[in-house]
C-alpha cells in the first residue's frame, strides 16, 4: 500500500505543512499540489467542493506525491466513507464534542473489526494499491476537530477514543465558543489556556495535534508549542491576499508587490 | 445600458488594472471580482476555462461592477460571438497577424452594419439592459493581440480597422516569434523597438494599447510609455507565488511572509 | 451588511412574493431572478439542484437584489450551514414535526451562543459584507416547514423555538397526511382547520407564515388570512404550463396565448 | 432506423411546431420533451448549452419521442459533426450566406459520398439502430439559416445544394440586415417582400421552410404563407413572461393568471 | 403508472439481472441500458457518482424501457427521497442492521400512512405518468442491504418491517465481518451458513432476495439457492477486466480476445 | 521535460499500445490508465467528451506513467492548442487530406519557428516540467489521420510535411471512401492496397504508422505490416462487449463468461 508520508514525517519528529483548498477545481488543486505542501485537505464543510469535484482535485492532487485529506461537512457516515472510497489518506471531522461523536466519526474511518466502515474502496485501491483493505484501518488518518468549550471540556474523553490519530484545532469556531468571538491567529489568555488543555491530553495519549493557522508566524508559534500538523490560509485567502497586493501596489504606483512573477 | 468603465477610464485619461483568470471557476472569480481589479478577463486561450464555465464565471463577476472580458481560443466567430452573448464587454482575440483577421475579429463583435454578429445577445441585455442592441456595437471593445513579428510589420493596416478598440500585447510568443525565446516582463532592445513601432501605429490611430505583464513595477513602466490596459499575472500565477511563499517561509522557519492573512 | 430585504418588507406591512427554482441551472436562476420576485428559493429537496448547482445560482441571483433563499434536502446540519456559507439569506427546511426537530434546524442557522452553526462563511462574507459574522444571526431566516398532522398537533412547542422567523406550509404534505392525498390550492375545511391553527399559533409567537401555493388567486387568499410569504409555483410548473398553452394553442389553430413574446 | 417524424409530418403536409432550448438543463429539457412539441432544438448559438450540455439535453429528449434537433454555434464541421454523432436528429445551421457555405454546411452532414462527414456515430447508433449508417444521409435533416440580404440575394444559389432539406428564417438578423434594426414577428413589407422571395426559390426546388417566431397566430401565419416547421419562443423568453405574469398579477392584487397551476 | 418490470419478472418467477454502475457518466448508462440489463443501479455508495450525476444517468437510462435503481450512501432520508423524486424505481440502502434502521429506511420510500416520504416526485411523475402519486407506494421497491453479522442476527425482524421488498446480501462485507476479510463469490461453510439462515427468514415472510456477485456462474448458484435479483460486477469492473484483456492479449501476441469487436 | 515514453518504445524498435476514451468521465480514464496500455487518447470527436472533460481525464491519467494523447473534433488551431496547453502529449487530427491541411494541423503543434501555436502552456508546463518550451516541439507528437481516398492519393505531399510524427488510419472511414461502406478490420483488397501504399509512403519518410483497430490480432497483423501504433477498440465498445457477454452467458445459464470478477 501506497505510504501516508504524513506518518513517515510524524514517525521523524516532524511538523506537516498542509494546503487548504476551498476552490472547487482540480486545476487549482493541481497547482498547489506541485508547490511543496505536505498534504493538502479538500474542505468540503466552508469550502465549496462537493463530492464529485473532490474527487477530480483528489485525482489531480494524486499526479504527485502530496497526501490528500478532506474535510467533510459533518459528522456524517455517508460523507466520510465516500471521501475514503474516493481515495482520501485522512479525514478532517468538524464539531466533535464527545466521546460518541467521535466514536462515530471514527468507526465510519475503519473497516470491521475497529469501525463500520463499508467495504468498497472502489478509487481508493487504484491510488493505494491492491492491499489497500489490509493496511487502510492503519494508514488512513483521523482528525477530530476540537473547536467548542463542549470538546475542551470533553477533551480526555474524546482522545481515548481508540483510532483517533489527531485532533485539529478550529481556532475560529473554539474562540467564537470561549469568548464570543471568532478570530484567527489570537493569543489571548482565554484561549490559550483550552489550548493548553487540549494540547496535554493528546500528548497524554499520543494523539496528534493539528491546528488551523492564517500565517507561518503562528503556525510555527504552535509547532513549538506540541502541534504536528498546521495549515496556513486557504487557497482562496492566498489568492485574495495576493490579488489585494497587486491592486493596492498598482493603486499606489508601487512596484515591490509582484517582481519575478510569471505570466500563467 | 450598463456602462462599460473601461470607457470611462479611459475617458478620463487612466489606465486600467485587468486580472486574469485561468481557474475554472466561479468561486476564484468572485473572490478577485471583491479585491478591485478594474476588469477580469476569463481566459479561454491558455487558461483552463470552457465556455459554460466562463458563463458561471461571468455570472460571478456580474455580483460586482468589475467588467468581464474574455480572451477567446482563437479568432474564430462562433467563439467570439458565444461569449458576447453571455455577456463580455470585451473580447481579447489571439494571433491576429494581418488586417484581414483583425476584421474578421472585429466583424464578429459588431452587427450589422458594423459587422456580422448575429443578433440574439441572450445574456447580454439581461447583464447590460434592455437597449443592449442599440449601444453593443460601440459598447463591446475588441482587443486584437498583437504577438508576433508579422503582427508587428502590419501594425498599420492593423489598427486601421474600423471598430478596434485596441491592441494587447502578448509579450511571452512576441518575444518568442522575435528573439526566440519567450518570457515576461523584458526590455530587450529587439522586443522595445517592436513595441515602440506598435505603439506609435496605435497612437496614431487612437486605438488604446493593452499590455499582458507580470509584475506592477513592468505594468506601470509599460504605461508611463502609453499603455492604457495592463494585467498582472494570473491567479494561477498569482495563487502558486502566494502558495509557495508560505510554503518557503516554513520550510525556512521564516515567519514575515504571511502575517496578517485570514483562515478562508 | 447587505440588508436581508424579507424583514424590510415584513417591517413594513408587506408580503414577499417568493420564486422557486426547481431547474438546477445558473441561467434559469438569472432569467427569473430579473423579473421583480422578492425572494428566489434554490429547492434542493424536490427541486433538482445539489449544492453545487445551488452555488451558482445563488451567484447568478446575486447579480440582482433579490434575496437567495434555499430549501434543504432534509434537517441535515452539513448541508444547512454549506447552504448558508454560499450565501442563503434564508433556510427553509422540510418537515418539522417536534420542538426537538425544530432546535435541530434553528441551531444549525445560528452561531454560538445562539446554536451551534460553525463558523467559516465563505461565500456568505463576500455576498454580504464583511461584517456578516455579528449580524447573521439576526439577518438569516429560518423557515420551518409544517406539513404534517404530527406538526399541527406540535404547532405550538415548535414556533415557541428561539431563533424561529417562520413556518412555511407545504400544502401538499400537510393534506396528504390529512386527508389521505395531496393537493395545491385546496380549502377543504379538514385541511383549513389545521391551517387556522397554525396561523393562530403563529401570530401569537410573532413567527411570520410562509405558504406554498400554485396560483396568485390562492396566494392572496392565504394573504388575507395572515401569510406574509407566498410562493406561486415553480420554475419547472411555469415552464410547463406556459409551454404547454403554446402547443395546445398551435393544435388549436388558436393565436391569444403568446402575443407579444420576445424570440430568446 | 428510428424514423425521423419531422420527415412524417411533412409527408403528411403537415407542419412541424418546434420548441427551443436555451436553459442548459436536461431538466428543463426534459420537461419540455414531454410538452408535445414534435421536436426540440438545442441552441448552441444564442442559447447556453455547450456540446457536453447538449449531450445530456439530447438524452433527456430521448425519453420520449419528440425529436431532437440542435442549432451549431457557427457553420464549423467539428461542432455538426460532434452534434450528430451525439444523436441530433437534424442541424440548424446559423449564416448561411452563399452557395459555398450551404455545401461546407451540408457536406459536413452526409457521410460519403454526399458529403465528408466523418464516420463514428457513436450515440447516434445508439439512439435510432445499428443500421443508423445506412440510412443516416437521407434521415438527418439539413436546415440553413437565411437572415441576411446577401442570403436573399442569393437564394436560389443556397436552397440547390443537393441534400439541403430547408432553410430557417432568422428574423431578428434578417430585419436588421435589410431595415437597420432587429424585432420579432414583424410584417414590414421590405422584410416581407424577402420572405417571399426566399419562400418562392424553396417551394421551387422542394426545400421546406423553417421560421423563427415570437407567438402561434405569426407562426401560423407564416405556415399559412408556406412555411413546414415553426418555432414559438425559446424555454427562457416562455419562462420569463410566465414568470413575469406571476409577479405582475401579483403587485396588482389581480388573480386570473395561474389559475390551475401545479406545485412543481 | 409506468410498470415497475422487475416486479413483473417476478410474478413470472424469474430472477432479475441486475447491471452496475460506478462510473458517472450518462454515456456509460446509456450504453449498458442498451445491453439487455433487467435493471441498472446507480451506485452513490462505493460507486462515483453523486446525486447529479445520477440524475442525468437515470434520464439515460429512461431512454430505454431498463429499470432505473439506486444505491444510496447511507440510510439518509434526503438522499433516498430526492433519488426517488429523479425517479428511481427502487433503492437499495447499506448497511441495515436492526428492525429500526430498516423502518428508517423504508418510512422514507413510502408516502403517508405508510411511511414519511414528502410529496413531491418532480422527475418520477414525468418518468412514471400522472398517476405516480396513487401507485408509488406499491410500485417503487425497497431494498435492505444485508452484510453484518449483525444484520444476520436481527434478520427475522429485519425483514418483517411492512413495506420491505426484498434484502440485498453484500458479501464483502459481510464476509469481513463474519471472517474478517472481504471477497467476492465466496461459499465459505461460515458465510453460506449465515446466507442460509437469511434466505430461509426472507422466503418466511416472502421478502425477495438480492444477491451482489463477481460472475455469472455465482449469480446462477444463488438464484438456485432462492435469489430472484443479482448483480454481477461493475462497469468498472468489467471495463478494467476487459481492458486487462486486451493488453495481456497484445503483450502476449494472441489474439483470441477480441474477435468480432467495434471500433467505438 | 518528462519523457515521451511513446518515443523511447519506438526508438526500442517497440509497437505502442494504445486506448481509446471515448467515455467523459475522469474515473474511466483512470481505471484504464492503471490497465497497462502504453498510451490513452481522449476522443474529442466520434467520443463523448469535451475539452473540460478532457482536461479532468488528463488529470487522471497523469497520476501514472500512461502517456495522454488527444484526437481533436476537427483541424482547427484553437482545440488543438488548448490539448496540448492542458498537457497532450500527441494529437490526432482527423480528416487530413491534403499537404496544406497538414502542414496547418502540424503548425498549431509546433512553437515557433517550427510552426505557430501559441505560447502558454499552463498545465503542460506542470505536467512535463519547467523546461517544456525548449523540448516541447521535439516532443509532442503530430499523428495526421488518413481516412480518404483522396488523402491516399495525397499520401507523399502530406507525410513530407516537416515535423509530422506520424499517420493514423481511421479505417471506417476509409474504407467507406474506398468502397462505399465502413468497417473494422477488414483486409479487402480495394482496402489494402490503399494502406500499402500508405505505408510504403510513411516508411520513406521515416514517419510512424498508427491504425485504429477492433481486435488484438488484426492489431498486430498491421504490427507485422509496418505500424507502431495501434488502439484496439474503444472504452465504450469494450464495456458494452463485456457487458453483453454477461448478459448473454446469464440468459444462456451458461457460466463461463466472468469466472474470476471483483465486484467493483
Amino acid at each position: 500500500m501506497r505510504e501516508n508520508t504524513i506518518q513517515s514525517i510524524w514517525a521523524d519528529g516532524g511538523a506537516v505543512l498542509n494546503g487548504w483548498l476551498a476552490i472547487p477545481s482540480s486545476w487549482s488543486a493541481e497547482v498547489l499540489a506541485n508547490q511543496g505542501w505536505d498534504s493538502l485537505t479538500v474542505d468540503m464543510q466552508h469550502g465549496l467542493a462537493d463530492l464529485s469535484q473532490a474527487l477530480s482535485m483528489m485525482q489531480a492532487i494524486s499526479t504527485t506525491s502530496t497526501i490528500p485529506l478532506v474535510r467533510v461537512p459533518w459528522n456524517e457516515p455517508g460523507v466520510i466513507m465516500r471521501s475514503l472510497d474516493m481515495g482520501a489518506y485522512g479525514v478532517i471531522c468538524p464539531m466533535i464534542n464527545s466521546r460518541a461523536e467521535c466514536e462515530a466519526f471514527v468507526g465510519a474511518c475503519r473497516y470491521h473489526p475497529d469501525g463500520y466502515r463499508s467495504l468498497g474502496p472502489t478509487r481508493a485501491r487504484v491510488y493505494a494499491g491492491a492491499d489497500y483493505m489490509q493496511h487502510a484501518n492503519s494508514t488512513v488518518l483521523t482528525f477530530a476537530m476540537i473547536e467548542t468549550s463542549e470538546a475542551v471540556k470533553n477533551i480526555d474523553e474524546i482522545v481515548s477514543v481508540p483510532g483517533l490519530d489527531a485532533i485539529y484545532i478550529g481556532p475560529n469556531d473554539l474562540r467564537l465558543s470561549l469568548m464570543g468571538e471568532g478570530g484567527a491567529d489570537n493569543e489571548d489568555p482565554e484561549f490559550m489556556e483550552a489550548i493548553d488543555k487540549v494540547f496535554a491530553a493528546c500528548k497524554q495519549r499520543g494523539v496528534r495535534i493539528g491546528f488551523h493557522t492564517a500565517s507561518v508566524a503562528y503556525a510555527q508559534k504552535m509547532i513549538d508549542r506540541g502541534a504536528q500538523f498546521v495549515t496556513v490560509m486557504s487557497d482562496s485567502a492566498l489568492l485574495a491576499a495576493a490579488s489585494s497586493q497587486v491592486v493596492t501596489a498598482f493603486k499606489e504606483g508601487g512596484s515591490a508587490a509582484t517582481k519575478g512573477g510569471t505570466l500563467y
